[in-house]
């Protein structure tokens, strides 16, 4: 081990878990036992919310975005504290900028040894993708950032290896594959083109912003992605995508502990 | 004015200017003689670039996310200090995200009473726009997050007001549009589309995402943006913005020196 930082062989003690939605979130709140934190990490206006606690021997956080301001407060919904569906009390702050800022944040604030971003993803079956399959992610790109110019197109892809875990995925028999990240939910043509072009097995919309902060701030960053929709498939993307983020939602978070059981005990050069 | 809090009714005396691309930032940061500053206000390893000054009654920061250090390592480019080419020492960050992020640090770090977005943008000439014309924007929204289900549609789109300027925009005599922002330098026929839902009269690729964080931390903004190329007009978009993105960025520096001298000396309540 001699000539890694010190930070790559003590054993990882302080992660955080980003993820987009609250459907998503819930499920992986409840199976660590974190509890609502108060907001003093972040600015008193954001939206973000904080959910912390100790787990074995580690302390997690987890950051959620939160509501959308803005269409949280009745511009296009009436607030129902009863109603069972979350769509109903607004919408998620999903896409990339509220991942990139809660990931900086939250770096600033709570200084992780490592970023896990969970959440529900695209998967196309052509790359040998199924529903509710787990996949952990090689390297992440963007497939809605065209620019044209010599230079400026690479970094419009901003292509991110995450972090190296052959530990990790060997033990707990994952699939892995290359993600994909755009901010819209359908796909055009042009996306599909440079989905392709990316080599992406799953698609989302927010693991490369995600990455593009981590490699900014030096955090190592992992990816832990359920398939909800088969994007080459015969149903509608979005359809198929409301139809199982529930239950695809489930299968998520028991992955995550599997994956936070492994990172337990261990260092980053063990992942 | 009774009413008002007292952050509308005395004379501003912190701004912030946020810039996406170099070749805009340099012309104002020597018109306003703003110097470099050490990054002590934000993280170490980021390559976000602050200006700093004094300018009349105001204290003027310029920040720039900097050229992005995967493509400034040597990616895709052979660095080269006496190169008079920008493009050939790496990409500038531009786009929705390092945007937002030097956004919202430089709103931590720095405690701004007014933001100014300034930079260069396609125009429609179908609503008005020519080549080096000066725009105040009324509003800005995104037109590449596409998220078909309901609520989510209005979250992706993103509206937000800009802040309200009639006395400057009447003293000064500047065309007033919407603006409407992406991540792409080309247009797809969606993109086009949603850019004619958003009614705008011309477009970028950071605004709403700078308004989004302002709004988010309820800090005033305006953007001020110079047409650099006509969108449906007969030149292709990336070819018309490299030809005369030298140009107007010159135009732009003198805009900002008017907006900000007529700043100087006013509350937010008088702009």
């Amino acid at each position: 081990m001699a000539g890694k930082p010190e930070t790559q062989i003590r054993p990882i003690s302080n992660i955080v878990i980003v993820v987009a939605m609250e459907m998503e979130a819930l499920p992986i709140v409840n199976r660590f036992r974190l509890t609502r934190q108060p907001h003093s990490s972040f600015p008193e206006r954001v939206p973000w919310v904080r959910y912390g606690g100790t787990y074995k021997d580690l302390s997690i956080n987890l950051i959620w975005p939160g509501k959308d301001p803005a269409s949280a407060i009745g511009h296009c919904f009436v607030l129902s504290a009863t109603s069972p569906d979350p769509f109903l009390s607004g919408a998620d702050s999903i896409g990339t900028i509220p991942s990139a800022l809660v990931t900086y944040a939250a770096i600033q604030a709570l200084q992780p040894d490592l970023i896990i971003n969970a959440g529900t993803t695209g998967g196309f079956k052509a790359k040998g993708a199924s529903i509710g399959d787990i996949f952990i992610i090689s390297g992440c790109a963007f497939h809605d950032r065209r620019i044209p110019i010599p230079g400026f197109d690479l970094y419009g892809v901003g292509l991110r290896k995450a972090f190296d875990t052959p530990n990790l995925i060997k033990e707990l028999n994952l699939k892995v594959g290359r993600l994909s990240t755009g901010n819209s939910l359908d796909m055009t043509l042009q996306d599909e083109s440079l989905i392709m072009a990316n080599d992406a097995t799953v698609i989302d919309m927010e693991g490369a912003a995600i990455a593009y902060v981590a490699d900014l701030l030096k955090v190592p960053a992992i990816f832990v992605k359920a398939v909800t929709n088969i994007v080459d498939g015969d149903k509608p993307i979005v359809e198929e995508f409301l139809e199982n983020l529930a239950a695809v939602a489930d299968a998520l978070d028991p992955a995550v502990e599997q994956v936070v059981n492994f990172i337990n005990g261990n260092s980053l050069s063990e992942l």
